[in-house]
């Protein structure tokens, strides 16, 4: 087998097989075929796509350039969320330990943020204490004990795919189905899951701007589920303005406790309530999403839910003292109270923008080597729909850094449009796929 | 500008500018672009092809990589000739001095063998002494004095072709029109020339298989040479057997001398007739290529092409007393005697594998390290539309070894296909654009 001779296969729209994608694969991660040949490959896979069978096998290649992890041993279905990502989507804060208070297990690997959207990894860091970079022993253990675990993806995991990210990042090669696709599920199935439950966003806020490529994305990713045997739900939810009203690590963290204590109620509750209800109904403690959803409602209602979350935080070594006083948390040095200059409805978000100022103002990251901020970002206190006064209160901007926060100021308004019509707020959840 | 964002325009199937073009190849040439950016970029611009302004781009960009040599010093109008390549195509040997003695300058910068695929330089370096490393001003003082130069292409000439073809080798991007044009163009265009002759190769034995796709490289070629104001005539013709009747370098050198001696008539002698009237036309020494081609004929007869052979060739360092006695040029030691297995007229070739056939002989490289024999290769007699009887001699492969012989001789046979019924004989020139 050649490389070249592959390229040209799905060059001229040809169909490739198990062992092509296979070697394809296992040679570039072994460094035996060179970034340009593989560039051409992935250029050629994003023009001219790759079908089921095909993003299986891609899929497949790179979950098996690494280790599988072998949760046999620990008792119960194992059950994960992933998320194509957002502005202000923390809702693994909230189903994790909803769900693992239901008797689901929660074996979660998750990233880091990445341009304007924010990272689980990067939430939980911003609790004092708080270790993601566990061994797989300690992964286990935890998961064992408490039912739920959220670290960050080692290098055991999936090698393939962080090779092969980093080429699609330099390559203009990342907006591509089958490949997103095969990134995404070849690091959860490395997790020894049992099943998955999708969050596919769509929105000004997502990878995915329109409804269309979201669901085919969605039913790529299901398709690929299926192919290895697991059960799995999507759903297609919006992303046109923030999840929830925080928009930064902390903050983040600060509303998901407030969730999780019955204190906040809206589209973050909803949907957590969704996604935690299809894990428990994959988990088969549910003969329904919708009676996973009432008993996601229960277990925040009887502070279940919230002592699983400080047990996991706890067992992760982060302190717990921080979760139950939320309010000592420090407070970002300069604190920008955005009002409205108008008076309307608001009627659309460039959450993208609310996404990137958040970045800018500290919450996320310009280059790899940059430093987060935990206490940074973005109070978003309104929605589509919403009636706003000349005056009033749209967003609070957290900051260190007086110049950032000039900055953003300087385009925040630009970021929003208003009607004096009244406007339809935006519906949640799209479509549920499975 | 950033070499992502118009890797991403190509993916796009945006069109480039001229800016993007020239930012593109001249960061890649100076080695500040790596490999798998530009490797992605030669496969968007494959897969979603570049117009006629890209192709120019492109080929500007990739010319003034380099040198472009000015011969405004040399009076006389310049004009060259470029053909795709096949099996047995020495028309640049007989059309080089038949145009120079019609009083053309012929300043001609070629290149080896491509695989199945013969060289001029190589078939020239067969003459013993000839050197076609010659310096810049070599180059002009013998086109001043003689009208005609032949030389390989110098480090000088268009070094971003020599990058890019490389890499085009390798990721499965060299069949692409518009690649191919730049590729084509930008070395032509630093020979200084003021028009060009092409000879688009169609058929088993050609670069392109079917008459589409040469038209659309004669077009495309056509259409850049005129961007750079240069006159320009095209050709469509035939490669589905080989060009005359000798393949090798030392053989072709000597059906040359041949057809210049006014010995040898048929395909050979009309095409390099129809290349060099075409020339002398564009030179301005003929009111039509009809015209032109009755010079040629006359410069054959009265001796004044040949001489003008002798010429060219003692300039370049070659003994001409090979020439003269052509007959004493050494001899293959294996010389195998292919006699026809069954009687009816020959129906088709495999004109690729006959190439490849000479190859393994011993004409071509396989790697670039080979040594060429250059007195391997084949004498091909018959011709598509022949009546062959049965033991009646087809071919004679030359070859040093015997078991290489014995390799080609096992094969032979099935690039050959014969038919009871009467076959026409295939028509030459297929098709004249301008």
């Amino acid at each position: 087998m050649n490389a070249v001779d592959i390229v040209r296969k799905k060059r001229d729209k040809k169909v490739l097989d198990e062992k092509e994608i296979d070697f394809l694969v296992s040679s570039y991660t072994k460094n035996k075929i060179p970034d340009y040949q593989f560039s051409a490959f992935l250029m050629a896979a994003f023009l001219n796509g790759m079908n089921k069978e095909e993003t299986a096998s891609l899929t497949k290649a790179m979950l098996y350039s690494g280790k599988v992890i072998d949760l046999k041993s620990i008792p119960g279905i194992k059950i994960d969320k992933h998320s194509t990502g957002g502005v202000g989507d923390k809702t693994s804060l909230i189903l994790a330990p909803i769900a693992a208070a239901a008797g689901i297990k929660v074996p979660m690997i998750s990233g880091r943020g990445l341009g304007h959207s924010g990272g689980t990894l990067d939430k939980l860091e911003s609790i004092p204490g708080f270790r993601t970079n566990l061994s797989i022993a300690e992964y286990k253990s935890i998961l064992k004990k408490c039912g739920a675990v959220l670290i960050g993806q080692t290098k055991d995991i999936a090698p393939a795919d962080k090779l092969i990210y980093s080429l699609r990042d330099v390559t203009a090669t990342v907006e591509s189905i089958p490949l997103i696709t095969a990134s995404i599920m070849s690091k959860k199935l490395a997790e020894g899951i049992d099943g998955l439950v999708l969050d596919v966003k769509t929105g000004s806020g997502a990878f995915m701007k329109n409804l269309e490529d979201a669901e085919k994305l969605a039913y790529s990713l299901i398709d690929t589920a299926k192919s290895f045997d697991k059960k799995v739900i999507a759903y297609i939810t919006d992303m046109n303005q923030p999840l929830g009203n925080y928009i930064g690590n902390w903050l983040e963290v600060y509303e998901s406790i407030k969730v999780l204590q019955g204190e906040v109620k809206g589209d973050l509750l909803d949907l957590s309530k969704t996604l935690s209800g299809a894990m428990i109904f994959l988990g088969n403690k549910a003969s329904s999403v919708m009676e996973g959803k009432e008993i996601s409602q229960e277990l925040i209602n009887n502070g279940k839910a919230y002592e699983k979350f400080l047990e996991i935080v706890k067992l992760q070594g982060g302190n717990i003292k921080v979760i139950e006083n939320p309010e000592k948390y420090p407070k970002s040095r300069t604190i920008e109270i955005m009002v409205s200059k108008e008076e309307g409805y608001l009627k659309s978000v460039n959450n993208f923008e609310i996404g990137m100022a958040a970045l800018e103002l500290g919450a996320g990251r310009k280059t790899k080597e940059d430093k987060i901020d935990h206490k940074a970002g973005i109070i978003f206190y309104k929605k589509i729909g919403d009636f706003i006064k000349k005056g009033e209160v749209i967003a609070e901007l957290h900051t260190l850094s007086e110049v950032k926060c000039k900055n953003v100021k300087a385009k925040f308004y630009d970021y929003l449009e208003f009607s004096s019509q009244s406007v339809n707020s935006v519906e949640l959840i799209k479509k549920e796929i499975y």
